[in-house]
């Protein structure tokens, strides 16, 4: 992703191996200031991860990937280096999946530095193959709207929901993002947000309530992400997507979702099946650690909604695009 | 208005007259500290109005009514204290009304407190009457939602949205409210669930973007106030009232407007019409003067929307609830 210095434009990833170390944008600090930060014991990456320097699933992975390369260059017991990195945090499968997969090829004895990189390329790619496949549906003059972060931070470079964005912007397309505030964290205000800045490409932050009011004013294109997809084709994504999708549907917007194959969980028939974590009200009355809340009134703050295979138009895949009932036939090809 | 104090429970109003001063609760203080503060001098008023002290239409209007009334008092000459009343703000129309409305009495001799108090206690008795029948609507049990404050802070005493919750409340009723926390400016958290505490009534904050996630898990009745209705039963409200009315009508729920009948105006015939506030964007970037966006990333905010009629279930008024196409036959009869 474009990162605007006071050097200049740089090409950075939001994680990367350089001179022995893992390199990692500390997204704690975003969108004030961009720090990079480097770590060559593999338990500080462990404690990135727990501590959110690095967040987004797919860049929690590549985190773990390179954190088991950190252990396997120091010589620490691999299983011991496991343990310690997946109990960083408890819910991305991209963590367990990205140690699980280090731990193999290193026992196989593949160069660690190697494996962790084609790891983090891995991903990588698959997003620059879902921007090419979305960015067709991005025309000169759309007003697109976007929800959270699925972005270059979460998947070390280019993002999911943002890919399409970024590559048909790198086309010469000229378009206008709506990008949604995303209450109680703001990921949408202080991560989208900052990407799309960084790129040079046209938006502004709203609050999630406004999305009815922009709708009906003309929004030609919805992209979000998804944590997880079942075989229906319901998801799960940060909460407020669900919303966006009704309004979606009532003004007749295609709304589509932005995810690598690997997201889908056929294991799981449908969305209602998925567990929504609830996070701490604080996250909604305090910022700063200041209460912005009255004594005694409690919050709710459940992390994410599942929104029904009716309300998707089309999953934005590095498979190409298709629609929920596809599912299953495109999961069985693989 | 039941407000929790140390010194046990007192029954305040937002604006009331007492010892030849004017004393409103400082909303702007809320919900941290209970504020009350006192005005011998019209301008000081006026200034009030300007920086909100108090804000919410019908308040306003009574502020202004006991600005005259200290000005009267004081033998200023009435039209100069009507220009500087006016001028403490530029939308309410319950300001202008109620500054004329004094006006015309106090030139005909009217005594300026008793003016004033009547004025006030006017704006009560139609709340009061908003809530016995929108009331009849919440039933034991029911999963209430509403949205910004429509208030006693907003309107003197009982509100209107929060009307029938806090008759069917005194009468015994047991029932839960969402209260979604309306972003930019708050007024939901800080000033709905601070009102719902101080009366007891069992509620949580959720939000703005969680309505959907929890309409789905079952709501039973949504009430929100009115800036405006027009002819055809369209209106305007706080932003987000839109997003929640299309909702509401996805997952069939009942979707009802509070508003005293002087909230209709029979001359705009649809609320397309309806000019939209543009408010800064500091409001969406800042809190308490600390920047939460990135740098040179714009924001929009309209400070309202417009839902259209289709989308009301009902409007509950002073006069008992009515549907939207019989807007007009209830006006005509006024």
């Amino acid at each position: 992703m474009k990162v605007r210095t006071e050097g200049g434009i740089r090409d950075l990833r939001a994680i990367w191996f350089s001179n022995g170390k893992v390199m990692m944008i500390d997204q704690r600090e975003l969108p004030h200031r961009v720090v990079t930060v480097g770590f060559n014991n593999y338990l500080d990456v462990a404690e990135a991860i727990r501590n959110m320097t690095t967040r987004g699933a797919p860049s929690i992975g590549a985190a773990a990937a390179y954190g088991m390369c950190l252990a396997a260059l120091s010589g620490i017991d691999l299983d011991l280096a496991s343990k310690n990195i997946k109990a960083a945090r408890p819910t991305a499968n991209d963590l367990f999946f990205a140690v699980d997969h280090m731990h193999s090829l290193l026992k196989k004895g593949s160069d660690p530095v190697r494996a962790a990189n084609d790891y983090a390329d891995m991903i990588v790619r698959k997003c620059t193959k879902i921007g090419e496949h979305g960015s067709k549906l991005i025309r000169d003059g759309m007003n697109v709207m976007t929800h959270c972060n699925a972005g270059a931070l979460a998947t070390v470079d280019v993002g999911t929901a943002l890919a399409p964005m970024r590559k048909a912007w790198a086309d010469g397309k000229r378009f206008f993002v709506y990008v949604s505030e995303t209450r109680p964290r703001l990921q949408g205000m202080q991560l989208t947000a900052w990407e799309l800045g960084q790129e040079g490409i046209r938006h502004a932050i709203i609050p999630d309530g406004a999305s009815a009011y922009y709708m009906e004013k003309g929004v030609d294109l919805i992209i979000t992400g998804a944590d997880r997809i079942t075989a229906n084709g319901d998801f799960a994504n940060k909460i407020g997507t669900f919303d966006k999708a009704i309004l979606a549907k009532h003004f007749g917007i295609p709304f589509y979702v932005a995810a690598p194959i690997s997201t889908f969980d056929l294991d799981m028939k449908m969305g209602r099946a998925i567990e929504i974590e609830q996070r701490s009200e604080k996250e909604v009355t305090e910022v700063r650690g200041i209460s912005i809340a009255p004594a005694g009134s409690p919050a709710l703050n459940p992390a994410f909604d599942v929104t029904p295979a009716e309300l998707v138009t089309g999953f934005i895949t590095e498979k190409g695009i298709f629609g929920p009932k596809d599912v299953k036939k495109v999961m069985e090809n693989e």
